[in-house]
């Protein structure tokens, strides 16, 4: 069993979402407790929101789910690490693969990232 | 100029760290803004101790240090993505490559990361 240390983070912990194939970084999120064993039930990414204080399953609105494929644990128990399959290959609202499509460049901040869908066409 | 949301967690965001050659996630970790500053001006990571409500350079005692070759921001402006070069090839103070050296199988927690270095040899 996972023996998460929630109590740092007022019952959360941050979990990295890796993709499985690419290993490219897809976001940051929490989970708390019910987030993950939901996570771990289903096979599917469910998160915690603390601006709507509710767990949510990832794209339950886009359909852009992501299918569990490994779940690590750092050391000290603290951080979460999961590699997935992002379904329809955009992990980001903003259309993108990644959440972490902008980079520092020369103190200038570019977006260099892969972009697959226009959110425009997406959410309403 | 990264614009960085410190609001959401008592001044500090997550941090992942990622290898830029091997794309492994090595750690994650705090900044406040002190430590991201401290970061991008000298090039090593640094980051920030809830527990010791301190800025610490990473490798400061075990010379890994962390060679930073990208910084990345997400979409909301509330989580960092860096790329390093790991010095020393580990950057777990146990030991490993990654702290994220145990993975969940069939129920259990198994290790299954690379070890680097004995820490009884390193940590006195």
């Amino acid at each position: 069993m996972l023996n998460v240390d929630f109590s740092k983070l007022d019952g959360v912990v941050p979990v990295i979402i890796q993709d499985a194939r690419t290993l490219e970084v897809l976001m940051q999120s929490f989970m708390n407790k019910e987030a993950l064993d939901l996570s771990i039930a289903t096979g599917y990414a469910h998160y915690y929101s603390r601006k709507r204080n509710k767990v949510w399953k990832k794209g339950e609105i886009s359909g852009y789910l992501q299918e569990i494929k490994e779940i690590r644990i750092d050391c000290d128990n603290d951080s979460l690490l999961m590699k997935v399959r992002q379904i329809g290959d955009a992990a980001c609202h903003e259309g993108y693969s990644s959440c972490y499509f902008r980079v520092l460049k020369d103190g200038d901040v570019v977006a260099d990232g892969m972009k697959v869908f226009n959110p425009k066409n997406m959410y309403r």
